[in-house]
């Protein structure tokens, strides 16, 4: 259960600014599926259409990196932030842009590599090498 | 300050088993640096033997996964878990594999992105949506 | 399911001093209802008291921040935490307290945004400016 | 040290995509300080005016939670975070928008209580109450 | 549901390498159960054999801390941490390793105790007293 | 720098409640130190007096657990939480009840090994075994 109702179509619609941001979701991702997190936020229109915006432009966007790596990247924050629903949606969109099975093994083995090493380096409070300096 | 001391290599070369590893690390960094955070781990050189080749399988054994999106994703890791000393050292290594002014801001929207979505969502406790169940 | 059983009242009134707390839960919140967490607790009678009585200094008594302020503050630590039942419980106590639906979708742009931020700063490790030295 | 070089104003100022935010930044806080977090962010002039824009929506907008309110939600998000400079930052906002020591202290205390609550309800895995389930 | 799905024996049984790793775990714990963690992992039975040698090293050989303190100590962290499952896995086992209901009931009071402070410093940005440092 | 300035003896003797605090921490410690924590929190009193009984109650009252288990659990929250004060706070703390460095070793290897497990468990989203459910 959600701290709010999740809105039907049928609610959407009558809110013209969310309903506008439902078709895009939908054009954008050629797919009329629209998953729980969009029908949470449509309670507030305006920030519904202001997280997607920012969504388009960080995820889909032509970029440096590769829309998979983007999501390999938000997968690990997600997972380090403890977000049951972010793990599995991405985990869902990288698959559906071809993570492969030993892609998604290497991920959990960095995944993990990684919040290893953070927590020994701060049980021991490691003073940063000057050698990492930014000039 | 750490909450040990950070060993030099004087001391470490008193430990065959711990300069075993920095050998190594110099061999495959090709790099004589040797950073703060093995100099930490050096006072228990079985410690620091697991982790040191733990890391050469996950990070620089060959894979599937190009070395570079490897460093991309510690960094979103250690982001996430607040580890100032792991963004300094993996954002460096990252830049030194190659990574892009361009692609480091891409990084970060991608990070300050999920950051916020899974805020948002755990706030709204979204119930995951069937579609996403692995079968 | 729980890490301990949680306890009926039966139980509860068979240790006197876990049942004077539950009385007292009762008659500060003015309603029969006493929530999971308290039944979890009143195992340790000592401690389920030690934790009522500084929730009650906390959150309860006379204080220069409306109730409702505190639990919107209580939320926005129980979201970055990754408290499921938290999350739910002190949003349940919010809306009682009388929390709009505008004030919440307030506090969750708030919430996230402060998360997209905080993992941009801890990503780019922004040094602290003097200016916010406090004298 | 930041993993990216803080820009001064001249840098900025040969960026006119970041220069009008710095603009906007100054007219809208009505005052010449412009603090270390833009300065780092400016190296991607898109990424620093969308996160301004956000960030004006989000805190300086009319809304029905108060400026200071928000502030202090922000603070506590920055602090279950462990983001250093943005408990500066945002200490020093709420601190200009009026907050009072006493109120400081009651949100020091409400912060404390969260956390430690929520610790405890995730160590003891206390299922969500029926009572709490929005219909 | 998880991110993959979970091995049955049978399955197991045609990954030698996986299958080795589950005989040693039955062998190690002197039990046929096997829990979903390593059912999950076997996928990659490369990394599957490197986290149970690891916890192996880590939790059941030999040291100076004896298992039940150490199973405490998991405990702490995977609460920190927010992790549901690790929290009923490592509280289970410390109930097998003798884990009494008052040791529990300490355990939650010092993990509690933390939190609050840890959260409390953080908005305090306390300074590291010299006192504390480590010659 | 802290968000508060530090309160020296003379000022926090002109605060009787916080006096009697400042009295009774060296009285339980039998030393005239008293650290940056507890100068911060003078500022308020009552505060202050409530959260040094109840630390006192957790970590100083007689119980089942060792004084030194008690720290490395606390160390341990510390570490997850990301709280370098604390971490410094109490490895001191810690080694003054005679941890040796062995023990200190094994620590960090149960807190990283439990930090990459918990990640990786997440990442999973591994369902709760019913193994594990307390009736």
């Amino acid at each position: 259960m959600a701290t709010v109702r999740l809105l039907t179509d049928e609610e959407v619609r009558q809110r013209p600014q969310a309903w506008a941001v439902f078709e895009d979701i939908r054009a954008t991702r050629k797919s009329d599926f629209i998953n729980n997190f969009w029908r949470a936020l449509a309670h507030d229109p305006a920030q519904l259409e202001r997280v997607w915006t920012q969504l388009k432009q960080v995820m889909v966007a032509e970029g440096e990196l590769p829309p998979l790596v983007r999501e390999m990247i938000y997968i690990a924050v997600s997972t380090a932030n403890g977000c049951t629903y972010c793990v599995h949606s991405h985990t869902a969109a990288a698959k559906a842009k071809g993570m492969t099975d030993g892609q998604h093994a290497e991920l959990l083995a960095v995944i993990g590599m990684a919040a290893q090493t953070n927590a020994m380096v701060t049980a021991l409070q490691v003073p940063v090498d000057e050698a990492f300096d930014v000039k």
